[in-house]
């Protein structure tokens, strides 16, 4: 590849890997409140945390591109990836906080499921975007998180379609409505984040 | 124009060609399931099949772009026509989803009368991708689909208005807003469509 | 600046200026919509005539992007800064046509805290562009913009969550519910803008 030799552009590769801890971060912190479901608020403004310093990464990173005459891959991509990551984690905030918002007492097995499913999607993010510079196994990473977006998909279309039949109060139906449409939309994300990264190696390798 | 005589461009006609009748085979299946209202989850299958091989079109015009150096028209416009037309045929098959997942028995004649504005909408795009080697009549394509937008914003808005004022059931409000909204949004993803048909006319004429 | 003795790329900034007057003029209708909630179908019309108004220059801005070789700043933010001021523009039209839509008879004070947060968000962005050419305390109207929206964030996220706890019809609370996340999403749009316009202010300055 042509960038190797030109070493300041190394620092994108650095700052996308703290980016993609970040996300990995917030998703872990997630995950945990999922399966612990107590003290809820604090749980969700922790995670809040986390997405600010996710944004803060996302600004450098553009800010960097901004400044930056050479880039180590196309500066499309660049911005398309930043932006990618940026929206799994405020998505995964999202999900947090609508948790408080809707006052949600007990949380479902299939939400539980859901996010554990976003919570492997971002540990394969991370793999991938940490082997960016060598652009190997970058594919199989992707493969896998298409695969975990198609196991997402089917458990929250049934799950959508079990609670328009089942649920009898209203208020619960909206809010679990959005609340897994929230969790399919991350793992939707986190697709688009693969497909940013294919599309790298197809042009680099 | 510059381009006619590099031959191996016409690759990109072809393929955005192919896409457009995948999408308008979309639109074809999910009319036909709203005029016939019977085996609803069949025909949704049959539409996320289709839905499926479309992505593989989209996949296969993003990757021959990242390949290519010099491409018939500008590479930005290339990656929003097949996003565009990727995100067209999304919605369709969003709308076949959801008529399942929510256990839809009867069907509105407005939304009857959504989807075959939709498929008009999709046979003018077809038409217009077809003439994407000459760009000619495009425009007048273009003015078609801008108008059946307008009528499918018409229609929605009376019908959701007159939802919130008659449906005294909250699952079908939950529902049918949900279903008018996305009929609506694909009707505005043709419009999409035509934006960036007409932005590569303009440049390229 | 490079850019400054190219007289024909003024007309640019001009289109600019007229395209974020156009929107504050959007909003400026919705505040007095909001705080005089009466006539409320005629002044939803008029929103959308000023909508309609603001696509047109949103379109002039884009063909002449797409018929001009040198440009005043990068091809890509003039985009992003057009579609970016237009997303604002329609929001504001579709809180002020749901509020017909959904026949809404009283507005809420949390309703009308919030456009009057959108308004003020309108004229930092208005100010913002006037000073494109010289690219003089863009800065601080991003500050402001973003502290516009941190509040919006506070208000809309508490109303919703008093919403989820407190309203008894289900057709109150999904109305609401739009209403208030549509709210926010102008806001995040206003806010999508100031970031489009620091990214223009690191590149040039």
């Amino acid at each position: 590849m042509r960038f190797r030799f030109l070493p300041n552009e190394g620092r994108f590769f650095e700052l996308f890997e703290t980016q993609a801890a970040k996300v990995l971060e917030g998703a872990r912190a997630l995950k945990e409140l999922s399966e612990h479901y107590d003290r809820v608020e604090e749980k969700a403004r922790r995670i809040k945390k986390v997405e600010s310093e996710g944004d803060q990464i996302t600004h450098d990173i553009i800010e960097r591109l901004n400044r930056t005459f050479i880039t180590p891959f196309d500066r499309e991509d660049i911005h398309a990836l930043a932006s990618g990551l940026d929206d799994v984690l405020d998505n995964v905030e999202g999900v947090a906080s609508r948790l408080t918002l809707f006052q949600v007492q007990t949380i479902t097995p299939e939400a539980v499921e859901l996010v554990a499913i976003i919570e492997r999607s971002c540990v394969a993010i991370y793999d991938a975007v940490a082997q960016l510079k060598d652009l190997k196994k970058i594919r199989e990473f992707c493969i896998q998180i298409n695969d975990l977006e198609n196991q997402a998909d089917f458990i929250s279309r049934n799950t959508t379609a079990r609670l328009f039949h089942e649920e009898t109060d209203f208020r619960e139906l909206i809010k679990w409505k959005e609340i897994y449409g929230r969790l399919e939309a991350t793992t939707d994300d986190c697709e688009d984040v693969a497909n940013i990264l294919e599309g790298i190696v197809v042009k680099n390798n």
